[in-house]
């Protein structure tokens, strides 16, 4: 387990809880830091699974042997599992001060992972013989960041609906920024595999638009994250904050090269 | 996950959670139903898992094939996953009216599975080269019992503590029943492969201790088990279901079966 969650990724996910809910006037921050935790568990969880032989087969994550690749098949599928049920631990254990705001936090978290239309839906779909790449990339990525964001502003007592949009669209971009990543950058930089899509016949934004039109899909979803930045105290922060994770998925120099190999 | 859920087996988790509920005096039933519910959704994921390849193999479950017999490994992954996710969904939304009982029913529940001490731990186990039989069916088997009874208690606002021991000896009768199951009943008894602990080399009480020592151990634990019925108003009533389902278990002419063979 904790090869699964250490070193981190990016942890953009809890990121933007604790952003959000600082947006929104946090005033429990040990129930925001379970619910970011809470997310990001979530999302290694699937990560294990994803990893699996059965799916993807990916022998390194994060510049390291993946979970099955280190420790055994069975092990990774019981390490995913203890990830799931470690989230809704950690999370309960938090909301001790604010029990009230558990049962909404707890639906938008399980709608993020679960069926119909959270992580394990994504996953799903490919096994599946055709899909709607749009359906796909909302389940498999965007409901978790949808989750995250909304989840943040539970934490804090606060309405999660306006902040659900935000999650949706940044979660699109991050994925076409993936697609193209994984395209255009080896497993040096990526800490994986590259080439992945195309090896497993996986769908694709860089495959379903080209490169180019990929590109341009990434930053016009850039902009319409920005603009769904809810009315509040720290909108302009937010907005700095998506503009920086822009540029560290999708640098000046990467996307410079996209447009030379188009 | 249909498919996992149903038909079911002997609902006996969820059916010890009712009875406990109404014995400390239940006063939200839908909440005792959410938690029930949650606890048997938990167990189908754990067999739903259990069965898979890298583990036991196992072609058929409750008389019918096994999930990734019938929807293939990638699907049975996703489900065990699903059913997981659901579990919480349903906690979060049964306990609206009463929010306050969610951190201890959550701490509960997330004790009985995961790590390190529930069900996860007890199929780790199966990993390692040595292991001590007690030690493995209390997380195997006695972990998820014991969340049944406490996590009754706890839905209808009452001390979960004085029901563990009780939960946990019933957890041991029933896996130590399982073992004895295992060794004298075939398929179409069992739902599901007989003689898979000798076959798979997994610990078991028929194996350590002899068939007719495995009987004995048996109805000592359910002896015990009715010795650790907490005083309450239900505490007879309670006895019955307990004798109930030691005879279901093994029935007098399984016993007798045991003693001739022995």
């Amino acid at each position: 387990m904790e090869h699964a969650v250490f070193p981190g990724g990016a942890r953009i996910r809890p990121k933007l809880t604790l952003a959000v809910a600082s947006a929104c006037g946090e005033d429990d921050p040990g129930l925001t830091d379970g619910v970011a935790a809470a997310i990001e568990l979530l999302h290694c969880a699937s990560l294990v699974h994803d990893d699996l032989p059965c799916f993807d087969a990916a022998e390194t994550r994060r510049g390291q042997p993946s979970v099955h690749c280190a420790f055994g098949e069975r092990l990774a599928v019981l390490a995913g599992d203890a990830l799931i049920v470690t989230a809704f631990e950690v999370l309960g254990a938090a909301a001790r001060r604010h029990p009230g705001r558990l049962p909404v936090l707890m639906r938008t978290v399980t709608q993020g992972v679960g069926m119909p239309l959270g992580i394990v839906a994504g996953q799903a779909w490919e096994c599946e013989p055709q899909l709607s790449l749009v359906d796909y990339q909302r389940a498999k990525t965007g409901a978790l960041f949808a989750a995250a964001t909304m989840a943040g502003a539970q934490a804090a007592g606060a309405d999660g609906a306006p902040w659900r949009a935000l999650g949706e669209r940044l979660g699109q971009a991050y994925q076409v920024a993936d697609d193209i990543r994984d395209v255009m950058l080896d497993a040096s930089v990526l800490g994986k595999p590259g080439g992945q899509d195309l090896a497993l016949g996986r769908p694709s934004a860089a495959g379903e638009l080209g490169l180019e039109g990929a590109l341009a899909e990434f930053q016009r979803l850039v902009q319409a994250t920005i603009l769904t930045v809810p009315v509040c105290p720290g909108a302009s922060k937010f907005s700095q904050l998506i503009r920086q994770e822009a540029q560290r998925l999708v640098p000046q120099q990467l996307a410079a090269r996209v447009a030379a190999v188009a």
